[in-house]
């Protein structure tokens, strides 16, 4: 937790965490992680996607892959704990392993970029792991104008050689991430660590309402088209739809007004829409009756609807198997479990689509993420450390077995 | 017309109508306007609020002043008419009075400022005639970060000489403004000029919400204190109001979301509102009823609720005397006219502190106005010309049977 607290130090603003994607401070946190790790004999190196990667050597060079870790960029004024703290979690670990020898890797990784600040786009690290990322996104420009391929240049990588960052899926066993709930689930609870069962799918919209602007002064109330009046009966019916089903989330964040001034009447509202739910056909229902509502205001008030985004992220299932060991790791422990979705995105989310995945989710006193305010009580933090260690031992016996049983057969 | 047209070329952005306070268009339109009224044997100066005014001489040197004109700054974006097509009517007016001896100077005024954009504060140039500008208004700086003082310098004129600017109430019998009505009333009748009743009084308040910002995928939807939620409910509420009673206008036109994310939960928002009507009671009432649903709302939903700014401009009474020859006027030329108030504020507001004030509105095809869209009707404007010519003429007949009464006296 301390080493949360260093990291969080190295920061574009100064008073508050901001660290995006290839920014000098990501080069100091791998500069500091580097060498944290080679303290405790692991081998770091840096992908061409900007990952830092530092191996835990198995017993045989060509032996498989266990993948741990998170991320290392964060939000603009993020928290001490979101990302580096599986990282750091990870590295315990291998302290705790001391010398013990594993039939597999062990790969602690640093994802370059989870959340998507710096390019509009997330899991740039990830989807390079995964073999998914794609060249196009290497001309996308930043909000200073700098195009992400003179970005990966600049960080001392080459941009054409981001697909030699990919691990082969044949050689890896899974990938295991620990990180904070951001969320307030396991804090009502006796259990200080949650086993996650899916990240769930996400619609994204944006959709707009078109009426007519006025002079605030001079145009009567009847025959208004208020755009923002219809957009308020709208927002209030996207809670009642997010009430509508357990566990479904529907929320307008953001909002933007034309020409937003206050004595005009509104002419056009934009509102952003993210509704989630672990079941994708809850999920696109509600979408479905929020933008039938969207259409039903806009006619009754006589304004335009228009949908001008609309995508989705299918809710992604955690491994069986892994998350099973994760459970019997906690018993083991003697820690009590709960089993809990994952309300947010994370880099198993590209992963999933490669590798068998899973996520340990620690306890997250007041559940406030991507802020300042985040904390982490350092007993659960511990407990984290104590439960991976087993499941590494429980995996590693698994692996013996399973290669014993392969040449016995 | 076609000078309107003309005038609309000199602005600070290519292709649409901008020209802000002491801005280099604004001394274009001043010298366009200048050698117009020179051709016309109208005497121009720029006084030292930067107001530009043309005199035509009584017939002697320290007769009264009747004051006739309208503003020329734009808002961003404005419309061709707004403010200029009334002192080029005045200008036609001098035209058509030709040679006419009369016992008053008639000054034309263009007022420099009436909109408020530059330094967020309107009325500087009517204020400076009203002999009511303030010397701290010259400390205002501006979005480039010139300070009033330095932009009144920098356009050839004294800011220390500002005072200068007054007319002494005691020489003045009155000013008319001929403006577009810039609302949609008169359009509706078979009256193409309105005699302003009043100007509406006018509550400009900046209130806000503060809820709690959480993750929009983790934070369940039972408990989430969602400013955007509660601002909705009173935006409803808000137009509810301002449909309660006869004229009144309430308006909410801006909103600001904090942090406005499309992920994040809505922690704080802060809407305008802007409420509108010629009696001051009904108006109270309105912000009063407004404000206690604000504070109900916020009760019920758990979340804060300020009041971050509440000014209110009394309604402000046309003089009954030149409005009623206003309307001799018309009635003589044959012409229906229709009472009605200004929704909008003018340089009439500063004015009447000082000086009797009357208003002729235009009727206004669609009513838009602050806006490329503005248009008004070539016979409309014939009308108003021929409609103040008479007003003048009656006002002279009245000026001169009152000297003489008075030196019969």
């Amino acid at each position: 937790m301390q080493r949360c607290y260093t990291l969080a130090q190295l920061t574009e603003e100064p008073g508050r965490i901001t660290r995006r994607y290839l920014t000098a401070p990501l080069a100091e946190v791998h500069q500091r992680l580097a060498a944290w790790s080679e303290a405790i004999g692991l081998e770091p190196r840096v992908d061409d996607a900007g990952n830092l990667i530092a191996r835990r050597q198995a017993t045989s060079a060509d032996a498989p892959i266990l993948l741990m870790g998170s991320h290392l960029d964060s939000v603009p004024g993020g928290g001490a704990y979101d990302g580096v703290l599986g990282v750091l979690i990870a590295h315990a670990l291998c302290q705790a392993l001391g010398q013990t020898p594993l039939p597999f890797h062990l790969d602690v990784v640093g994802f370059s970029e989870e959340e998507g600040v710096r390019y509009n786009k997330p899991y740039l690290g990830s989807a390079a792991i995964a073999g998914m990322f794609q060249t196009e996104w290497l001309e996308r420009i930043d909000g200073q104008g700098i195009a992400m391929r003179d970005a990966i240049a600049g960080f001392g990588l080459d941009p054409t050689r981001i697909a030699s960052a990919a691990y082969d899926p044949d050689q890896v066993i899974g990938y295991i991430e620990p990180h904070l709930e951001q969320g307030p689930v396991l804090e009502g609870t006796d259990a200080p660590l949650g086993i996650v069962t899916c990240i769930v799918g996400q619609s994204r919209l944006r959709i707009e309402f078109v009426g007519e602007a006025g002079h605030a002064g001079t145009t009567p109330m009847k025959g208004r088209r208020d755009a923002l009046v219809s957009a308020s009966r709208l927002i209030r019916r996207v809670r009642a739809i997010g009430r509508s089903a357990d566990d479904l989330r529907a929320t307008i964040g953001r909002v933007e007004i034309t020409p937003n001034a206050p004595n005009v009447i509104p002419e056009r509202v934009t509102l952003s829409l993210d509704v989630r739910h672990a079941e994708d056909a809850v999920r696109e229902e509600a979408v479905a009756a929020a933008l039938a509502e969207g259409k039903r205001i806009a006619d009754s008030d006589g304004l335009q609807f228009h949908v001008l985004e609309n995508s989705a992220q299918k809710a992604v299932c955690m491994d069986p198997q892994l998350s099973e060991l994760l459970a019997r790791s906690a018993a083991e422990a003697q820690i009590t479990t709960r089993h809990l979705p994952s309300g947010a995105g994370h880099d198993a989310v590209p992963l999933s689509a490669r590798f068998p995945v899973a996520m340990l989710f620690l306890r997250h006193p007041g559940g406030i993420s991507h802020h300042p305010d985040e904390r982490v009580e350092a007993g659960d933090v511990a407990i984290a450390i104590d439960v991976l260690t087993r499941f590494v031992h429980l995996l590693a016996a698994q692996q013996s077995s399973a290669t014993q049983g392969g040449t016995s057969r």
